[in-house]
């Protein structure tokens, strides 16, 4: 009996060393793939060298959307289909001019771009003095009063003091996101915001805003300023608080026009209604291609379907989609169609994971999931050492994924190297040209290896 | 009596976790400060745009040295010195020029540079076949009958499927360092390798190589050929084997200089006779600037010292010293007189921690200790955890404090993320703009953390 007992513990022993060494064999086999014949760096210089920024919206935008189908269909997947959902439609029109006006007839010119969404000025543009601040509050100090037919200008930097570089950004974004419709309440006649990145360069950031609830007529011009003009601005209102800013730019909203999330995936040969999903968004800012912000994640989920599609002898059990969602920076309206579809046709989702933090090297995830799901996640982090992939965080997941909170088990993020990301985000320093081939192919591998071993081995 | 008992033990964890506090609150200042006053950056800016590239014996080299040590002076150390070292000198001289000639009067130009030591071509040039080879074994198959007259085109690239870097370029070096001697042998009149880079590129990648024994009258011309250009080469060899290559290169080895390495050091309040050293190389191919190889280091373990110096209320228990390596490129001469000086003063290293792993985002450090040490230090693992420091590793250390064997406890080696290194490493593409401040900021602080560390908590 004892020894019956011992040979059957060994038995489950050798079984499972062996579950283990054919795990670890297919993890290996999908980093190795990515890279020595990847596809996502080639496919990235196409996205973004053949067709460039691509805002919700705009024509570069239904080429991209045409580009990811045809690239799609290319793969041997099971289904390819296109998810028609309304966007909003901003567009920027002719380059931003802005000056300093240091006495009469003195002027310097500074470098800034519309922030999405922003009205244009008046044709010939406006010219006010100027309120600096560091954010809300101090705005709400000041009051009206001081405010009042003025340009406001909010110049809280990014701190750098902060190791994880999302946190410093999160800390900071409120200014660009609320500090419009919060200036506009106190009667300022436009609005300036420092740039959100660490470094000093010459390179203004774009990025969403809100006019909240406030009526069209209340609604003022806003633009992001580069940091070394944030910089030389707060210095010169320090030696005279009376000079004046102008600014001039000519965006417009037009009415919303339909877009498309790309969609597509291979079937589960067990179970297939239950899904694993990656996805990443296909919209990006106008002023760079795009490449980090989110071509790099759209690459990556796009590769990893086509990684497991030839791992030779696999069949996942589970269907394994990828969603590539529209109007991610400026509405997040891809995401919202995709959720309610999802919840209409009460389809499960094991796990969905996007990649929206830049072509960087991968580091780990963050997951957002019940307790009982995250242990099961940690207990594969052994299979991610070789890679050095070593966090495992639940600090939120990603922006268009948080929107199926109700319909998946876990939602995650990829997590990258967070040090150099916003010397690109949202400008045009955003370029393929900034992409290392191989950091973006250990991104694909890392997102691939997850959804390897939540098919495999599962999460519940 | 249990009560008492109680109340120890309580006692003991409050002071453990106030010990804990502080020491993490230790660390927490050394990140900040790096990242928010930190003077890494602008030293780095200093001697890679003022002074530049800095081979050995070089008059760059002789600034660099006089830089640093006037640097060093104006911090407030204990003793700032200049250690002299017998250096060799080796002297690029004008551009290197190279092509394919595929027909009698058709040429490509190409792109290479020569090998750190090599000797010159004749002045007229050397023309001749090409045999391409995948490495050492396979030319000693081919024999002296196939490579008599000819030059040798080592081309075994670089293994993209291995995720850390300097473990593909260990894996390829021994064509740059072995190869000639080995050609000159069977004949060889002359050899072309492979620049060690990952990418497809047009820039050649020097580095050091050796004619071993051989003697002076069958030494022969070696250079390194950019990756775009090995491929090309390749290729028109795979069409026709009897195209021809033409080098033309009059770089030149002098008799012996004098160089120094620089030394300062903070004197040890308790155990002076302890030293825990940093540390980094101070010259630098001449291709670049060096400010990745290794110019960073240089400014880290300048860093390091700054930083403990300034923090309040803190005197270092052991001397904390500084060594900036003369020679490590081609020699490693400063790193010998360094050694063998440390045996005849008798001086005991708690820790001697090299940084040369290029400016990028710390990953961790790799180990060369014993396992109590070792044990010792993975035990402060929690303090590194907020900065995303988790590689513990004990594959060498650095090529500098590796000669400290018989002197020093622990040897270390920062370990920077490594995927972009081999892009820059010995090229014109290592330059200062190729710098990420906070990366290099953040191993600035991860080197002065270790330090921090052991100097507090010691390793015995």
């Amino acid at each position: 009996m004892r020894k019956t007992l011992i040979l059957f513990l060994f038995g489950c022993l050798f079984l499972n060393g062996q579950q283990n060494r054919t795990i670890a064999d297919g993890v290996a086999f999908l980093y190795n793939e990515s890279l020595t014949n990847g596809k996502s760096y080639d496919w990235l210089d196409q996205l973004s060298n053949q067709i460039g920024g691509r805002l919700s919206g705009s024509l570069s935008e239904a080429l991209a959307i045409e580009w990811a189908k045809e690239e799609l269909e290319a793969l041997p997947l099971d289904s390819v289909w296109l998810e028609s959902v309304m966007v909003p439609k901003w567009v920027r029109g002719t380059f931003e001019y802005a000056n300093i006006e240091s006495s009469p007839g003195n002027t310097i010119n500074v470098n800034i771009c519309a922030l999405g969404g922003s009205i244009a000025t008046p044709s010939i543009g406006i010219k006010a003095n100027i309120v600096e601040v560091k954010g809300i509050e101090e705005l709400a100090q000041l009051g009206e009063n001081k405010i009042r037919e003025k340009i406001v200008f909010y110049n809280r930097p990014m701190q750098n003091s902060l190791v994880n570089a999302f946190e410093a950004y999160g800390n900071a974004v409120d200014q660009i996101y609320n500090g419009v419709a919060e200036a506009a309440k106190f009667g300022a006649v436009g609005v300036i915001v420092r740039s959100l990145n660490f470094r000093l360069d010459d390179y203004p950031h774009t990025g969403t805003m809100s006019y909240g609830e406030l009526p069209i007529n209340k609604r003022i011009p806003a633009a992001s300023i580069s940091t070394n003009d944030a910089e030389l601005l707060s210095s010169m209102i320090a030696l005279n608080p009376n000079i004046r800013f102008f600014i001039k730019q000519n965006c417009r909203n037009y009415p919303e026009v339909k877009s498309f999330n790309v969609i597509a995936q291979i079937d589960g040969s067990e179970s297939p209604e239950n899904i694993i999903m990656v996805g990443a968004h296909l919209d990006s800012w106008d002023l760079g291609d795009g490449a980090h912000d989110d071509g790099a994640g759209v690459v990556q989920s796009m590769e990893v379907l086509r990684l497991l599609g030839i791992k030779k002898g696999y069949r996942p059990k589970n269907t394994i989609r990828v969603v590539l969602f529209t109007n991610e920076e400026n509405g997040l309206r891809g995401a919202k169609d995709y959720a309610s579809g999802v919840r209409s046709k009460n389809e499960k989702h094991l796990l969905a994971l996007e990649s929206d933090t830049g072509g960087f090297t991968p580091r780990g995830f963050s997951f957002d999931t019940a307790d009982r799901y995250f242990r099961k996640i940690l207990s594969w982090k052994p299979y991610f050492k070789p890679y050095y992939i070593h966090l495992f965080d639940r600090k939120g997941s990603g922006t268009d994924v948080n929107l199926l909170k109700e319909s998946a088990l876990v939602l995650a993020g990829l997590r990258t190297d967070s040090q150099r990301y916003f010397t690109h985000h949202h400008s045009e320093m955003d370029t393929f040209e900034e992409i290392n081939k191989r950091e973006l192919e250990m991104g694909a591998a890392t997102m691939a290896a997850l959804v390897y071993l939540t098919d495999q081995l599962g999460v519940e």
